[in-house]
């Protein structure tokens, strides 16, 4: 099987996923006026920060991939997991949108987003597993802190979220912001073996 | 004809149908408690049926395509009559979801999973047809009592939802996790030519 | 500048429009009878045909492309034309589909695909234009009376919509159904220069 | 990293976020007259000019990526920006179709505009920073009089909402006039080149 159906296949769903959270903006549709505006701004935040996650998912993926030369059928269903997690973050991202402040909605979207964490986790796992450990990728990601990290922060801005739900919109921001600087292990790590 | 731009429609078309099973996941705009969650279960239940089910046919349509060398215009508009029920899950997927527990949206939901079962199967007899009955995926598929039993399983479920309905779910899930477990009748038939 | 990527996006613009016409079919949250159900007929005819034409057009587009090497610029322009049409699918299609005995809805579906043809058309010359009067493409088309005559029928249909909403319904399916038939010129005039 | 993907992922939310804009062209559901349908028009104006754009943008982004080989982390985030302001398109236009003649409606439609030539400008100018100064975009693009222009018309455009609409309604559709001659920069650079 070849990666380039994946890869196109994934590119897919993110490219629809990151399009159609849009619909949830829904513009006021009897109103014109700066308050009718003023009005979507928390849905916008929402809209912005999914935004970037999924642009975060695309890029470290596209760089994961790239290690990649054999799909086995067993990849391709933590690709899919990983994708319906995903999938849902135009609703969660919707609801968060329209209750910033309350906890069930908060608490949601970082469910969502610890889901998708773990998800990514595991198919990395499952191509470390299938490549061995001495692979690129089992190098580059070495013993992968910041994977684990982030996941067990999403887990606990989820906990957080009935005590205080915008300390775990702060939480989803920050590593959110972790992330904006790109993943150059991979790179790093190929740089390396170019050079030797 | 190539059979790249057929697998890129395919791959569109799927993962659209995917994505925006998700937009009939409405947030509820107005509540956000537990309560207001827990009344999306039962669509949400679907959903993940559903995706299931088009990442299911996404990885056999791969398989069976790998086969392919040759796209002749008989496999085209068979791999459109696919595509036109399996886009059809959105709305099934909706209403079942909304009534999980009556005869006729349960129904619908298994008469769409039957019909799209019997275009797969008539796609992949007119690869067949067209390779000849030595060809690699005549080998694997064989008789293919797997994929004549769900449509027959599929129709039966049909039937039942005029009964009791969960029984038809409970067939539908079923059906669906035989699928999970990869079909790797293709994959087995092809390393074993390799081996010779 | 490659045909890869006009195909492409061409293909992402279709595949969406064949998907999303079905977000209008909007499964009944209310009711969960056959009534309902059949209240949605008339809808499902129209998502029927607009499928088929959107299928038609995709088959045809990428039968037409075959024979294109380099892209212009003009070419690219009369493409996007010809998606400008067929994006409008969705909306026409919902529209006739709640109103099919109604002159004005009916007319409007006419007139989108009449417009779609007549973009169609255009693209077709100016690849010809581009290519020569000797090209592969112009012998394959000919004097392209099939294309022109559609055009000229949808228009008709347009305003018989005025006089029997039915006719013109009858109209676009039997065009439909013409092209069905898959347009074998362009093989049948590859397969003769390949044999010479 | 190749830039195919980028490319993919570019032509995919572009494709998607031109064809769902058609979602917010509502078709009246109770109504089936002229009436009806002309209360569609500002709504209908606004698509054919948003569809517009992303045209443009979609071939302009076409031929500047044609000079790249390498795609660098800073430019795979500059193009995530202006995908970002383009999947902003749809709510927009939706929101300034049912009020083309209301500041705050047509300044929001026109502070997009805005900041996704803004984005496209950053990104062109990450790419010579990466290609250097002699390199072929740097030379096709030259001062970029074009592009700076049209972000001050844009800015311009903003602030005049709140005088009168419908001048810059005019603006927008002046600017988008001026891009539909297809930029011939990078041709003509790239045809220079080969004769030299």
């Amino acid at each position: 099987m070849h990666k380039n159906r994946l890869e196109a296949f994934s590119d897919g769903v993110l490219a629809i996923a990151i399009t159609i959270m849009v619909l949830e903006l829904k513009a006021p549709s009897h109103g014109s006026s700066f308050n009718d505006l003023s009005g979507l701004l928390p849905n916008f935040g929402a809209y912005v920060l999914s935004f970037l996650y999924i642009g975060i998912y695309w890029n470290n993926h596209h760089h994961m991939l790239h290690t990649v030369k054999h799909v086995g059928a067993g990849m391709l269903w933590h690709n899919l997991h990983l994708l319906f997690w995903l999938s849902l973050f135009p609703v969660s991202t919707a609801w968060a949108g329209h209750h910033p402040d309350q906890p069930v909605p908060v608490a949601v979207y970082g469910f969502v987003l610890a889901m998708a964490g773990l998800a990514y986790f595991l198919l990395q796992q499952s191509i470390i597993a299938h490549q061995g450990k001495n692979s690129l990728l089992a190098e580059a990601v070495g013993s992968d802190w910041k994977g684990k990290l982030c996941v067990v922060l999403y887990f606990a801005a989820v906990l957080l979220a009935f005590v205080e739900p915008w300390f775990s919109n702060a939480i989803y921001l920050g590593v959110a912001l972790l992330w904006v600087v790109p993943d150059r292990r991979i790179e790093r790590t190929l740089g390396r073996h170019q050079n030797e």
